[in-house]
Order: structure tokens, then sequence, then C-alpha cells
């Protein structure tokens, strides 16, 4: 057997990147009491909000409402996604902890999605990475698409690779590879990892998988084996995937700790406690958790 | 990397591991037609019913019916579990090409599960395997709880050894090792398959997991890098949880599927047909298909 990593840190997405993509937007004080609940839990890093443009993204845009709202406890990390400058300042009046930025290793999805170039992209982001520096404010880079791309198909991993140790470079402290579209399986997870730990090392690098056809935790065990340490994930499965309606998005943080404790692997966080935040999120959306742990203890 | 079978033969166990644990009872019309999709998808060992007490398992009590209306075709093992002479004669009766009986790793289950201990349960079991052998018909043995038990626990890995090799030296040609209850992890299964592997060789030995707690995947990447080549699954990840209501049962046929086509494995079998049966069986339960690639790929 390979060996695994003895303590691994879960990046808890569900209040930014989960209810970004709920067809239903919640008011701030539920978002908030997520967010308190996933604490509770043992979460110590929380994406709690998003400082995007309204119109593109309107469930986030009361993020400042909800980390005005949160009950921030010492040694818990609230982070807010910044694609530029006025976001950035945005998240820092708000009292985020740390701020995201957001590139593609897709050409294609670039272009449709912030309209410009992967190196456009880096550019732009050069800013807020220069006034996060400034603030004393990590920052951590998204890489989104690096196991298939829903214009492209599949992508070059060296493509992956790139765009990772550019974040890198421009100050990223971490770097988050998702499969967006969550068509991964574990060889070319593998071969996306190879590729990339050529430039990055391990301890740099998460991954951030969406559950879209169930590899995700088979996916995570192959990264866990290369030695990657953190994941990112949402409670209760949260959010749905924006190419495939009906299907499942983000990987559920119940499914990721129930492999975690079942593999002797430290997170800290409370399976039970949990199960509170993905009830209480679920029942506020009048729907099943989206996980399958939950599903089955909460039966 | 391990390195991965070319090649995994899927077992498709829907029709009879599915469908038993569902509340509603089909007609035997629509578990032939169920079967005759599946062959249509290139499954070619389908389990089409069990020949056990209707007293016990009601759904399965028209077996026959089920095997007098299918359309058969060659190169299609379609099989049926029979626990004694009596299931072994009907199940013979009504043309099976294979037969199978069923084992517990775990002594609380198998005086729970069919009031005798282990030992008991297999030479009760002796008759039907020498019925088989006089009769050219090839017999799987199922191996049940491997990877944990409702009343147990946690399994000690040389007890599933000791089973699984017992069954193979009574005469099964396969043992078919089970995570009933699916709470196995990437690690207890890895353990749990180099215990049985020291006694019974890959060849002859195919999982068969629950995704109860979604780990089922993540499972089956250990055992297809430990070198085990054939898969039990079911269309629509049909069946629950007897322990947990409203839970998950069977890892579903598409899922597993999906994640064999992004490794470059091949099996034959067609998503596009599989998606036929899956939604075919789906409707017909009127619910949605347990199933992640199924709900993304239907959507």
């Amino acid at each position: 057997m390979s060996s695994f990593p003895e303590q691994v840190s879960i990046v808890e997405v569900g209040p930014r990147d989960g209810l970004q993509n709920e067809a239903v937007k919640l008011d701030a004080a539920v978002k908030a009491m997520l967010v308190d609940k996933l604490a509770d839990a043992g979460l110590k890093r929380i994406e709690t909000g998003s400082f995007v443009s309204p119109k593109w993204v309107p469930q986030m845009a009361d993020s400042d409402a909800v980390f005005a709202q949160i009950k921030r406890r010492d040694g818990i990390s609230y982070s807010a996604l910044t694609p530029n400058m006025r976001g950035f300042e945005a998240a820092q009046a708000a009292g985020a902890d740390e701020v995201a930025i957001f590139g593609a290793a897709s050409e294609s999805f670039s272009q449709k999605n912030i309209n410009c170039s992967i190196q456009e992209s880096l550019e732009r982001f050069a800013p807020v990475c220069e006034a996060a520096r400034a603030a004393n404010l990590p920052v951590r880079g998204y890489v989104s698409c690096v196991l298939g791309c829903p214009y492209e198909g599949d992508i070059d991993p060296q493509q992956v690779a790139d765009v990772a140790s550019k974040m890198l470079e421009m100050g990223c402290y971490e770097i988050s590879l998702g499969d967006t579209i969550g068509t991964g399986t574990p060889v070319k997870t593998a071969n996306m990892l190879q590729a990339v730990l050529a430039k990055v090392p391990a301890k740099q690098l998460a991954v951030h998988f969406h559950d879209t056809y169930g590899q995700a935790l088979a996916n995570l065990y192959v990264a866990l084996s290369m030695g990657i340490s953190v994941i990112d994930s949402a409670v209760a499965g949260l959010g749905g995937c924006p190419y495939a309606k009906g299907a499942s998005g983000n990987v559920a943080t119940e499914d990721v700790l129930y492999m975690l404790n079942g593999m002797g692997i430290t997170t800290g966080i409370s399976m039970e406690s949990l199960l509170l935040a993905s009830k209480y999120i679920s029942d506020t959306l009048q729907r099943k958790p989206a996980s399958k742990v939950a599903n089955a203890l909460l039966s």
C-alpha cells in the first residue's frame, strides 16, 4: 500500500461554492448559521462568501452580511472569493481571513466563463495578490477544469501544471485543483497530479472534486496516496452541476470524512456535529442531503 | 501506479440482489424485460432470480416465471441464488446457467440471517454443490459481511479468508466478497483482500460492494489495483440497505462502468444501452436512479 498523510485538512466550500450553485437564494442569517454549525463541527477553514458582481452571482450578493453575522472564533479561517480589487477591498472590509482567486486550465472555459484568456485572467489577479500581500492576507488559487472541460473535453495535465505553477509564482500559498465537471477518474487523476507535482510541492496543493459522476472519493483516494493532504468539500454535497441539471455538485464533506475516518486519518472534525449542519441546510433547502453518509446516518 | 486488469467482467445483480431489497414487488414480465435490457447493454452475467422460500423473500417468488419470460441468447449466463436442494432443483428446472450459495464472514450475521453457524451453513450447501457438479452447473459462493457486520462491527480479515477458501474447496469456481452494509473503506478493503488473496487466487475472486456510505468506487479501485477483475453491481443502484432505511444499496453499474471506461478497462458494455435499462427500471419504480452517472447523463 502507498503511504497516506496522517492528517488531512478539509476546506469546507459549502457556504460559497455549494450555495452559489443552488437554485434557492438563502438569507444571510441562514448562511451565517450554516458557517457557525460547520465551525461547531470542527472545520477550521470555511469558505464563507464571494465578493463578485451580484449580477453574475446573485446568491452571494450579501456576503458582507454573512461575514458580519457569523460568530467568529479563534483558530478558524473564514475565506472569500475575490476576482478583482473591488472584490478584494470588500472582502477585506468584511474581515475575510483569506482570499481566493480563480483561473482555468482550459482556454475555452476561461473565455466563456470569465471572458479572457488564461494568461489575461492571471494578469488581472496580480493586483489582488499584491494587495493581499501588503495586507498580510493569504491568497489561495483555484484552477478549474483540471480533469476535463465542458467545451474542450480532456485537458493536458501539463496545462494544469503550468497554470498551477504560475499561480504559485504570483504568491498563492496553496493551489486548489478543481475537477469542475466531475469527469475525472482515478488514472486520469494520477496522471494530472503527477504532472502538477513536478512543478508544485504536495504541501501546497489541495484537491477540489465534484461528484457529478460519483468518482470523487476514488479520485481523492488516489490524491491521498500521492501525498495530497488538503481536500475541498461541501457539507450535504451542496451545489449542483451547472452543466448537467439534476446532477450532484461538490463531493459531500460527510462522505469524505467517512472515508478518512475509516483510513485512520485525523481531521479534527466530528461526524455527529457535521450531520447537524447537514440536516440544518438540507431541511432549509427542503431536500435530502446529496451525501450517502448523511442519508444513511440520519435515517 | 499499480497495474490494473485490462478487462473486467461485471456481474449484474440488479434483478436479484437489487429488486429483492426494493419495497415494491414487480411483475415477472417487468423483471424479465429488465434482464433483456441488461443483456442488450452487453452484460454477460446476469443474476436473474432467487429460488428461496417466498415467505422470506416475496419479491423473488416468481423467479421461475422470470426465467421463462426472458429472451435467452447465447453467451449470457443467467444465474440464480439457491440456498438448498429444493431451490437448486427449481433453478435447474427453470434453466439457470449457474447457481449461487451464500455464507457469512460473521457468526452473528449467520445466526440472525440464516439461523445457523457459518460452519453449519456451509455443510447445508454441500449437497447443492454436489448436485451442481453432477449437473455440470457452475456454483458461485457469496460471502457477506466481509468489511463489517451490523451486529459485530469489524470482521477479522482471516475469518473472511477462511470462509472464502472453504467455499472454494466445496467446489465454488468463484467467490464474491460482499460488503453487505457498505461500511468498508479503502485501507480496510486492502487489508481484507490481502488476507483472502493468501488463500484464494485473484482470478477466482469477485467483489460485491454496497454503496451505503458512498465508499464503493474507492474500494473497487483498491480491489482493481490488487488484481481483482470481477465486479458485482446493480443497474440504477437498485436495492436499499435493510439496516439503514433510505440509504443506498448496491453500487450502481453505471457508476462502475464510468470509472472503468475512464481507466481504459474493457467491459464490453454500452453505457448508452445501460442507461436505457436504468431509465426503464427507475421509471417503473417511480424514482430517480441511485446512480450519479445516470442522473447526470439522463438529465
